[in-house]
């Protein structure tokens, strides 16, 4: 031998550089509402600062960190930021960045069961006691057909639902007939992950919505029966509970109705909203759940857990599996041609996995039960004062009913005055808000859902609202 | 208000916590030898020592790191300890570490550049780093009409390559007429894509290969011609530098130039290989690659970075993002529009995404050029000893030409012999070798890549080896 190894940070460089990263997030977290929420960058700033090439020979950890401080910092948006109310949040907490590091200390691949047995059963797990914090129906449960699995992203997860759909519905030799039906107010990723799976653009149907933009189930029933006559065949409905623009709900139970009796897959899509489900006063917006096939949330959005972390349950691993799993010969083992143990691999698009289910377990037992409830109430409580001073504002008013924590509001002279609103509450540092069109109307959308948001965060919005406007 | 926030952790909570959890990592990887590679549990054990519900009130982080250290780390598969030969390694050292920690205490959504700028910038510039280091050509270099983005994995990439290359040969309505290309020895995850894509199993033809296990140029010729004949459109090649198997190359530049003749896009996998290419000494490897439309390389197999970490390069974006982007209002923004940034939502299946440049600057930092090639050449002449060793013994046999790290032997006696051997080797619990079948016959793969792997974990299992053999 002539090369020698690298050298490896010692066990002592590891502790001493670790603690100080963990020291730098906790000095950032702390003074993070010090920072304005919107960085103050220009396309090409954060390149011209650093070097053209990397270096030859290693550079001193401490660099990194100056470099993190001085470079990366200013020049992120900070969603972590109390005044964040764009989108809808990407939740973190202290348990869930330290489950995410000891995710990575592992460095574990766990594709198989066999590749790592705790990491595949974790996550099964964990799928299923958030099904009881959420109550979601047995048929999702890991003991029977069903069962959940942990996906990057609600787009994977709609994505995978669709890949089972169709292939279910006979597939490639089928597919110029196959079509997919959702809502106008569905999110994009639907629209994406349909032309991901071979559909064109006409073979998307987007229905209807009523006047509080919830998709329109006789809308959705003629469509199908139009297409019917056509001789085409319903495969896939997708159901929003909590869209992104407005937070509408559709009506699960006459669409699982249609979805059953036409043989459509129909997958729910919760994202950001599934998580108010582990408070009981909120399940309704769950209700006809037990009818569908498949369901996404994402504990990243509102329930205190990094991304990436979407929950996706189906009724029936089969299709999905049947979808999805090609088996060479370098991954057979005796565990998995046993049939005893679940390989995600075959519940996913990509062969590799992370640990995720470390960090949910973190979160689920740091806060418990009583504390992802509080999380939930005190935003939608927040939310609801906000919603009563628009209501109570003379030049704002709601642009759509109040959907738990998000108020989609607009000023009353028109599109101008409410950008005008918007760029002027953005520019304050303090928050920020983004924006929809609904009814042809821009609208500012209030989404409070940040891990360190409380009540005084959005009473701020109102006061600077206050201030703007006069 | 009536309902508090839950209890977070203080910032004095998170430190004290977190020097815990990075002090554990710390002293895991210290004693990962002491452990054996694969843990001794069944079906279920792991399920079993879990509570069947998540607990109503908080439980203390110190409980979770107890229940870590006895419920989790006994019943993983060690990927990072030394010993761990099997699959391809999934690396990860203390910078990468470190990296992923700080991603996950910004905890951004990098969707868009204005979502975080320097989440998109840094990403961008490292993808240029790693094109110099990797000695890639101009043509996937960000400042002409190519780039680079970090995708999870190699299938993932592949994915989008395949769908790009579809939507560029006429999208859904030709894709009955559309077929894709690759060898018998590609990866399973080729295969799962082009399904996913839309495209049935006859549409993807398995070239055959050459006695060397890589792909036969004029068989895929012949395939292209005869499709042709039958009005069929050749639309995408996926030629392979390293296969899971045994390490084949497939001579890029006369695929290239039948991929470019025809109009098929080239995708290039080199998933495990690539990293090879910071050694001068392996670029050979990479010839043809500028005549390529993508190339996709891990650098979290053997690049000291953390999973995920796939570096996916493209010549041309406006094919890919043509395919993957869809803009809906409430992600409509002013750099966007203006066309002066990247989105790389565009550039991949999911909407969000991680930081996950972060780790790869404090990975390419840290260890400098040189400590990069260290890392490949060792490993590389590691592989060689053992394969003269493997040659030398009377009861062995190379059943492929070594490539790079990796060595694919069998015992002479047959498939029982080479079976009782891998079982022998992995029961000692000091190694873990998994297997492939080349020409019908079993065969055991060391591939050596691992972060705490030398020449002396190496050169055990030889021991091991003469020890069972006797």
């Amino acid at each position: 031998m002539t090369t020698k190894p690298p050298k490896h940070f010692t066990s002592d460089e590891f502790r001493e550089m670790g603690h100080s990263t963990i020291d730098w997030i906790a000095d950032y977290l702390e003074h993070l509402e010090e920072r304005p929420v919107t960085p103050d960058v220009k396309p090409g700033d954060v390149r011209a600062s650093l070097p053209e090439r990397a270096p030859e020979a290693p550079e001193p950890f401490t660099d990194l960190l100056d470099d993190v401080n001085s470079l990366i910092a200013p020049a992120i948006t900070h969603w972590q930021h109390p005044g964040f109310f764009g989108y809808f949040s990407c939740n973190s907490s202290a348990p869930a960045i330290l489950g995410e590091l000891l995710s990575a200390g592992f460095g574990i691949n766990g594709m198989l069961w066999s590749t790592s047995p705790a990491a595949t059963e974790l996550e099964t797990h964990m799928l299923d006691w958030l099904l009881d914090l959420c109550g979601l129906p047995d048929c999702f449960r890991s003991d029977g057909k069903g069962g959940g699995v942990i996906q990057d992203s609600a787009s994977s997860a709609s994505l995978c639902a669709i890949l089972a759909a169709r292939d279910r519905s006979g597939g490639a030799s089928e597919l110029p007939k196959l079509v997919a039906y959702t809502s106008t107010q569905a999110h994009s990723s639907i629209e994406k992950d349909v032309k991901i799976a071979g559909f064109s653009p006409d073979q998307l149907r987007k229905v209807e919505v009523d006047e509080n933009f919830a998709m329109d189930p006789e809308e959705l029933q003629r469509l199908i029966n139009e297409d019917k006559e056509n001789g085409l065949i319903p495969c896939f409905i997708t159901a929003t509970i909590g869209t992104t623009s407005s937070g509408a709900v559709d009506p699960i139970t006459s669409i699982a109705e249609i979805a059953n009796k036409e043989g459509a897959w129909l997958h729910v899509d919760a994202a950001w909203a599934g998580s108010a489900a582990v408070c009981p006063e909120h399940r309704s917006l769950l209700e006809g759940i037990e009818k569908a096939d498949s369901y996404a949330f994402n504990p990243h959005k509102w329930l205190l857990t990094n991304f990436d972390c979407t929950a996706f349950y189906v009724a029936d691993s089969k299709p999905l599996v049947d979808s999805l799993s090609i088996v060479p010969e370098y991954l057979r083992n005796p565990a998995s041609e046993a049939g005893e143990v679940i390989d995600y691999r075959d519940w996913q698009v990509p062969l590799g996995r992370r640990f995720r289910s470390l960090k949910l377990w973190f979160v689920l037992r740091s806060y418990g039960a009583e504390g992802l409830r509080s999380h939930i109430r005190h935003h939608v409580e927040a939310a609801e004062s906000f919603a009563e001073r628009v209501e109570g504002h003379p030049k704002l008013a709601l642009a759509a009913p109040v959907s738990l924590s998000l108020v989609c509001f607009s000023h009353v002279d028109g599109d101008d005055a409410t950008k005008a609103l918007q760029e002027a509450l953005n520019s304050t540092g303090e928050v920020l808000l983004t924006h929809t069109v609904l009814d042809d109307k821009h609208v500012l959308r209030l989404s409070v859902g940040g891990t360190w948001t409380t009540s005084t965060h959005v009473e701020r919005v109102s006061e600077l609202i206050d201030e703007i406007l006069g």
